[in-house]
C-alpha cells in the first residue's frame, strides 16, 4: 500500500521528497526572511487548482487578501479566477487584525482548526496553507502549551484530509540553529535560506524531513523567477 | 557472569553496541527532525516480534496508533497481524489527546510508569518503546525534578524485565551542543543526526554510552531504506 | 501588471532591487552604529524632493530637528528650501522629549501611524522615513504585542500610500545574529554592516528581502562621501 | 613534609599526578555521558579494598546498589565479597528514592555530610565515592547557597580523613565550557570526555587541578576494557 | 558650511576621524579593562587645556581626584596648574561615595546633567569627559528607560556647546560583541581593544562612528608610552 | 615623581609589569581551576616577608588558615614562623564557617574592610591577599550593588597602604569570555589559564592592565615547581 503523493507544484521540488508531497500531510516551511514563504504557498495553491483542479484554501495571518492578490499576480497567479471557479478561497486569520475591531473573536489553535474544519465542511478542500502560523504561536511561550496547540492545530487540519503548508520564521541566520518544536511534529520539514558558498550568497531549499519518504539530504539551489520558485535538484550548494 | 544481549533488529548496529542491547535496559534515542527516531523504534518493536518472538508494547505520544500503523506501512511491518498474534500492543499516552477529553487523567511520569507496569501484567513484555518521551518531560520546567520524574520512569520500566527505547528530541542542530540530564540517567544513548562530511549531508549514529558494553565511538553513517533503517559500522564520516 | 517603482536616490542601489524601491512598500534600513542609516533616509527623502519632485516626510525619534539638518548640509542637502518649497516636513517624534514636558501625550505606535496619517491628509506624501523605530518598539517587550504594534504602524503607513524607510538598530556585530520579528513583517529589507574582507574592513549594503523584487543577493560595497552614499553593485565583497 | 599519596587503582593515571592521590584530598570527576565515572569510582573503591586493604564506601544517588553490583561483575570486581570481609560498605542516598517513600528524611549537604561522617565512625574508612553529587547539587540553584552546600560536605568528608571521589556531569560537549563553580573548591578534577582527533573519536582524561601536585596538563587517552579503565600517560591526543 | 573640529590631543587619532573631533559633539571611548580610557580622557582635557587653551572639566566615577591625578603625573600632565590657571576643574559625581554619606543626593542621568550644566555656567567648558559611565547606566536595567537617560544626558551636555568623551566598559572580550544602546546614540564611537595579531598581541584602536566625518575604518595600533597613548594610522594590524 | 614598585615575589613577573606591583595597588588575580591562584598569593606573601621583610595578611574565604598552612609546605614556606616574628597573620573570613556558627556576623564588603583596616591598625601591613573574593562577591547579584561593594572593599584597602591581591575565579574556559566588572574597578588584572598551543597544553599569565605601567601585552608561559610560580617572560605561546 502505497502513500499518495501529488504535486507540489514547484518545479524541481517533487523529485527531493520522493516525487511529491505525501496527500494529507501537514508540511512545515521554515524560512529567513526573503526567502519566498509566501511565493512557495501562493504557488502550491494556485498550481495546485489550476494545473490539477485540487481546491485550496489560503489562510493569511499577517497580510491581507488584498496584499496576497497584488504580490503575487507578477507571476501570473489569478486567484480571483480560481475563486470564481470555486476552486480557492481566502480565509484572514490575523490575530492583529482580529483585535482591532474586525472580529472580536481572539484567535486560538483550537479557534482556527475550527475554521478550517469549518471551510472543509462548505468546500471540497484538497490543499491548505497558513501563512506564516508565527502570528499563532508566540502568543503560547509555554513549550509544553505551544507543543498542545500544534498538536490540536495538525489534528484538526489532518480531519479535512487536505495537504497543508505552514509557514514558520527562523530565529537565527547561518547553520547552527535552535531545533523549533514544531519541526517534530509535523510530518514534514522544509527549510529555506540564503546561505554562503565561497564568495557567493545562494538561495536554497533543504529537505529535513517527509514521513513515509526517501529524501534527498541535500540543500539543493533556488530561484525566484517570473514564474515563482525554480529549484534545481542537480546542483550542489558547497 | 555475561550481560545478556538482545538483537536490535536493526542492520549494523549490533555490533557497534558489544553484540545487542543489554537485556532490560532503558536506552535514549535522541535525534534531530527527520532522522527516524520512530522508525527505529518500530523496527526494534517489529523484528523483535516477528523475528525473535519477543513481545512488544509502543507507547504513542504525539500520534496515534493509526499514523504509525500507516506510516511503517510501507516497510512492510504489519502491527495489526502482530497484534492479533499476541505479540504487541499499543499505548496512546497522548498528553494532548488526554485533556482534550479522551481521558481525564493528567499523564505525569509516575501514571505512565504504572501503566507501563500494568501492561507488563497482562502480557509478558519483551521490549518497549516510547515515542516520544518530550510530551512528558516538558511538564517538568525545574530540572530537579525532571531527574525524579525520569529516575521513577525508569524504575517502573526496569520492574518489567523488559528492554526499552526511549525517544527524545536534540534541541540544537549541528555538533555541539547541551548534555541532557537524560543521557546521565539512561543505561544508553543512541543519537542520530544528519553531519556536513565535506560537501555532503550525511545521516549518522553515534553510540554515546551503553552501560556494560564496549561500545564503538565513532559516528557510522546509516540510510532509511524499504527495509527500514540499516547502519553501516565499517564506514567513516569525516 | 507591473509593480511601480521609485528611485531611492542612493546611486547604485536600485539596480540591487529591481530597478527602484515598489512604491507604497515599507522597507527596514537595519544598520550598526555609524553605518549611515540616517544618510540613507534623508537622501532618500532630499533626492525624492529635490530630483524627483516627491513629497517627504522624516520622523525624527532620537534626534531634533536641527541635528539632522546640521548634520546633512555638508551633503548639500538644504530641508529648509524644501520645506519652503512645501515638498519636505519634519515630525519630532522623540518619546524621550515628549516625556520631558513638550507633548503630555505617550507615544505608541497607534498614536505614531495617526500622526502620520494627519501629516498624509495635509500634504499629498510620497515619501516617509522613520528613524530609528527601536525607540518606539523598545516599549513593547512581548514579542506578541510587538508583532502587532509593527503590523499597525505598517497599516497606517501603508494608508497613506507613500514608500516609508523605517531604521533599526542591530544588536550583534558580525555576520551570525538573531532574525529580528520586524525582518518578516516589512515589504523589504536593507542591511548595512562593516564586513571583514581579508585584512580589511569595508562597507556593505545587502538586500535581505523586497516583494515583489528580484534581488541581487550578494552583498556589495558602499561609501560615505561628499555627496552621501554611494553603491557598488559590480564589486564583490570576499 | 611530603604529601602522602594512595594509588588511585586505575593503571596510568597515577603518573599524571605525582605518584597517586593525595590521601584525605577530595576530587571531582567530570565526565561525560558514557565516560565511566560510575567504572573509574568502582574501580577506585575495589582496587583500594582489594590490592591494597584501604576500606571504602560507595554513595550512590541515581542507581541502587544492585544496579552498581550488577554493572560492575564484568569486570571481576566482587563487592559482595569485599563487604563480607568488613572492606567495603554502600550508602544509598538517592533523594528520588527518599521521597517515594522508603526514608522520610530530604537530602541535604548537611545531612549527607553526616551520614557519611556516621559511617566513618562506625568503620575505619579509607576512601569515598559520591556518585553523582548531581542529584544534590540541583537542589541548590542560588550559586552562593550552592557554594556553601559544597564547602559543607568538603568540610565533613575531610573530617573522616578519607580519600573521596565526586563525579559530576558535564553540561555542554566539546571543549569550551563554563567552569563549575565546584571546580574551584575541590582539592583536585579530572575531566572524562570523547574528544574528536582528526577523523577519529577518542577517550581522554585531564587533570584540571591536584593540590599539592606537579600535574600532567595533557589530555591522554584512556579505554575501558575488561579490568575496567586503562589510562595511557604516554600518548597524545591531537 | 564645514563642521568645525579640535584636535583630540592624541597623536595620529585626528587623521583617523577627518582631521579632528567635531567640536559639541559627544563621542563614546568603549575599551577592555587596561585599555588606557582614563589615560586618554586626561590627554583630552589636559592637552586641550595647555596646548590650545581649551578650558575642561574631568567628572569621575568610579576613582578619587587624587587617584586621577597621581596616575596621571607620570605622563607630566599637571592638572593642578591647569586648576590654578583657571582652565580645568573635576567633579567627583561617584555614585558609591554618594550613598556612603558625603552626599545625599541619588545619582541620576537627569542631575549629572545639571551639574554638568551648572559648571558650563560657572566657566567657559570647552571640553568635558565622563569616566565612567557604566556606574550611571547600570542604575537603568531596563533598556527603554536607558536610552532616554542617555539621550537626557546628551541633551544636557550639547547644551553647553562642550566637545565631549564618554568612556564605557567592553562587556565582552575578542572581536563578535553585542552592540550596546550608547553606540546608535552617540555623535561618535572609538574603541579600544587588545587584539590577536598571528601570535602577536596588540592595542588597536577602531573609530566605529563619527557624524559628519568621512572616517578611516580599520583598526590602528596605538601604544601607551611616556607622552600617553600614540596612534599609528599607517599601520594594519592583521 | 616616579610609582614605587615593590618586588612580586614570582621569579619572571616583575619584568612584565614594569619592574614591579605599584605599592598600595589593588591586583586582581583571575585563574582558572588548578592555575595556582592561592600559591600565587601565598608566594607574594611569604617571598614578601621572608625576603623584603615586608609585613603580610592572608585573607582566607574558602578553605582554613590549616589547609593553607599545609598545602604551602611542600614549597618551603613557613607561615608559622613568619607569624612568630610578627611579619605575617591569617584572617579566616569564610561566610560559610560564619553561618554555621563559628561568628554570628554576615559576610559584607564594608565588614571585610572594617576587618582589613582593623588589622592594619594592629600591625604594619606592607601586603595583603584576599583569596578569593568569590566568596563575598556572589552575594551581590545585582551588578550595581557589586560596583559599589567593590568600590567601597578598595577604598578600604587603599586606606591600608598595603599592596593588595584579590583572586577572582574564570568561568569561561577558553579565550574568548565575558569581562568582570572588577577588572575595570581594579588597579591592576592578571589572567592565570591554560591555553592550547599546538597539541600541548601549556599555562601562560598574561598582565592585562597595571594602572601606573608599561606591561607586557602577551601571555608568557609559567610553570609550578619546587619553588613556587616562575614565569618565562621571554618565551611565546603561540
Amino acid at each position: 500500500m502505497e502513500i499518495e503523493r501529488i504535486p507540489s507544484g514547484i518545479p524541481g521540488l517533487d523529485g527531493m521528497v520522493g516525487g511529491g508531497i505525501p496527500r494529507g500531510h501537514v508540511v512545515l516551511v521554515m524560512g529567513e526572511p526573503g526567502s519566498g514563504k509566501t511565493i512557495l504557498c501562493s504557488q502550491f495553491i494556485h498550481n495546485g487548482a489550476a494545473l490539477h483542479g485540487e481546491s485550496g484554501l489560503y489562510v493569511t495571518m499577517d497580510e491581507t487578501r488584498e496584499d496576497i492578490q497584488r504580490e503575487m499576480r507578477p507571476f501570473g497567479w489569478d486567484f480571483g479566477k480560481l475563486e470564481a471557479d470555486g476552486l480557492f478561497t481566502f480565509l484572514d486569520a490575523s490575530p492583529f487584525r482580529s483585535r482591532s475591531g474586525r472580529s472580536s473573536k481572539h484567535l486560538t489553535a483550537a479557534r482556527l482548526g475550527e475554521e478550517v474544519r469549518r471551510f472543509a465542511r462548505d468546500m471540497e478542500l484538497d490543499r491548505i496553507a497558513i501563512d506564516p502560523v508565527a502570528a499563532l504561536l508566540f502568543q503560547y511561550p509555554d513549550v509544553s502549551e505551544r507543543r498542545n496547540a500544534i498538536l490540536q492545530l495538525i489534528d484538526s487540519i489532518r480531519a479535512t484530509g487536505a495537504t497543508c503548508l505552514l509557514t514558520l520564521e527562523i530565529r537565527v541566520s547561518g547553520y547552527e540553529r535552535d531545533v523549533q518544536v514544531e519541526e517534530y511534529l509535523a510530518h514534514g520539514v522544509l527549510i529555506l535560506r540564503t546561505l554562503r558558498s565561497g564568495s557567493n550568497f545562494v538561495r536554497a531549499v533543504q529537505v529535513e524531513k517527509m514521513r513515509g519518504t526517501k529524501i534527498d539530504l541535500q540543500p539543493r539551489p533556488y530561484v525566484i523567477g517570473p514564474d515563482g520558485i525554480t529549484v534545481y535538484p542537480e546542483e550542489t550548494i558547497f
